[in-house]
């Protein structure tokens, strides 16, 4: 009968024994603790907010590891590749994937070919499409809150995918330990309409589908990457950041991106410095929680939102600029109780 | 002497002053009145409000279009392409470019191959490199008033070129009124990979670098967007969204991409829809600017500020959850007057 319970989170459980499930590292608890942070209906945030308070004492940390690139980079073949061999060293491995379905909802566009086939079959992996992973922007928390979750669940690495250029991938290095950017052969002429703010935060770039015919031209994007990473200033002291050349169909390059990623974080470990970054993390997600939390109380109060209809119509009559619109808005906000 | 004055803005200028020259279409006052619109300096943000409520009462539209596409998607050549199209069709144009001195500031990276070099060279335009149009998250009003400010200079067509896909398109959709997405031949593929977001918000999609050898492959990927398209809801109801074949090189598509876009403004304007479009921008700058006033009010706050360090304190030392600490803050921005 409980099955019945209230839809996709499979019933009416309660906070306690989701969380007591999440970190006794039972799947199905951290699906449904997962959806139910991803939830945007109110009762489901307060439970979700017991479920990560408790989570959060446990104090487990994984290694985060973002990777990034643009649609079409082969960042899910890469990963899958990835995963392999970090499963094949003996970690477990949680992916937060780009979910494709949101272009498919609708029914299917460009068929169904799954994302992360042979991962998805692994015991240690567990894979979860996450439609905020993608789009980072506006200071949403969900995603910091759900790694949490899948850290106190006892994976031992964590691999955030996000898609683009910009504001994605500076929330996706505030909390992650390590940011891969991956370009795909004869991506250097996009240098020049990358952001700076890309390159500084990448920990090391690899040049992707660096196979059969595209070997050689993947090695001169691999050289015009590594002379755009010796002109910026070192983005830890002492790591000098390595473009490497990999393929997810014969392989090559897998290993050594693992070796280059525990290097790295070998490196951080002893100059004490991941113990600081993981401070930052926790920092940074107190200043989403804020943002998101002055927004949500802006967004929910029946007086300021009957304020703001009326400001709005003074604005679209042409009595009050949105200038003084807004000026007039924060300030009833902040003399609200 | 009065050369000398505040670096970047060119002198000390009032605010009354630079908006009639910017309203009276000169370009130097222009270029004054972005510079301190983009400032973070607090006295420029003061001219800036006080230009931008004189110039927003001139009450002039442009035709906004924003072109959007990956890094590499040959936006900038294809935005030189149809400027020169919009020019002999005897429009003032502004743009507003994404700037790539920013990864370049320490040094060339990558040469200084200039952009859009032939336009720049047109009296008929503007071309204004800006390092917020390449960035929309966070809701930062800077892009949307800065086109008030061209608007006001009386420029009739203003393109927006953004890059990335995610959060950045959508607030240039908010700020604009026709969606121009770039596609590389061969980036069918991708379509697996991008949100359905952008091709939502799509008016049009032009398939770039459509020459020589690369024909056909553009022609394939127009099917696959062309199938894509037809598979979402319209986003204006009566208007069929177009993939159009283009080159900048051969100059192919130029025209018909600008025939689609002066039939799609025709069509809007009849309908009334236009002028809907452009109160739901106002609506749309208003939220941002109480988003972009409550961050900075609470930021501002020398209160507030050290209250954060002490609670950043306590969620660091374990004392508190950083949901705990951030329910603390929001509450006490709320009673501060």
């Amino acid at each position: 009968m409980s099955r019945q319970g209230s839809a996709g989170t499979g019933g009416p459980l309660d906070a306690e024994s989701i969380a007591r499930g999440v970190i006794g590292g039972n799947r199905q608890m951290l699906a449904r603790a997962i959806t139910l942070v991803e939830s945007e209906n109110p009762v489901h945030a307060e439970s979700a907010r017991r479920i990560l308070e408790q989570c959060i004492t446990e104090g487990r940390h994984a290694m985060r590891i973002a990777v990034t690139g643009s649609p079409g980079a082969g960042k899910s073949t890469f990963i899958e590749s990835l995963g392999e061999e970090i499963i094949s060293n003996g970690h477990s491995l949680a992916v937060l994937a780009v979910d494709p379905s949101s272009l498919r909802s609708r029914g299917s566009i460009l068929g169904d070919k799954a994302r992360m086939e042979k991962l998805t079959a692994r015991k240690e992996a567990f894979i979860r499409p996450t439609a905020s992973s993608g789009h980072l922007g506006g200071g949403a928390p969900k995603t910091h809150e759900t790694m949490l979750l899948l850290e106190a669940a006892g994976y031992e690495v964590i691999i955030l995918e996000t898609v683009g250029v910009g504001q994605s991938e500076v929330h996706a290095d505030a909390m992650t330990d390590f940011v891969l950017l991956l370009m795909l052969p004869g991506s250097g002429d996009e240098l020049q309409g990358i952001k700076r703010g890309i390159m500084e935060i990448a920990d090391a770039v690899g040049v992707t589908k660096a196979d059969g015919e595209r070997v050689e031209l993947a090695k001169a994007t691999a050289s015009d990457f590594t002379a755009a990473l010796g002109m910026l200033p070192e983005k830890h002291p002492g790591h000098r950041r390595k473009v490497l050349l990999t393929s997810a169909r014969s392989g090559a390059g897998i290993k050594e991106t693992w070796g280059e990623i525990t290097g790295f974080f070998d490196l951080l470990q002893k100059s004490g410095e991941l113990e600081l970054r993981q401070l930052q993390q926790r920092s940074s997600l107190l200043r989403d929680l804020v943002e998101w939390g002055l927004r949500k109380a802006y967004r929910s109060d029946p007086a300021i939102q009957q304020r703001k209809a009326e400001i709005e119509a003074e604005v679209a009559a042409g009595r009050l600029s949105p200038f003084e619109g807004a000026d007039l808005l924060v300030e009833a906000f902040r003399l609200r109780r």
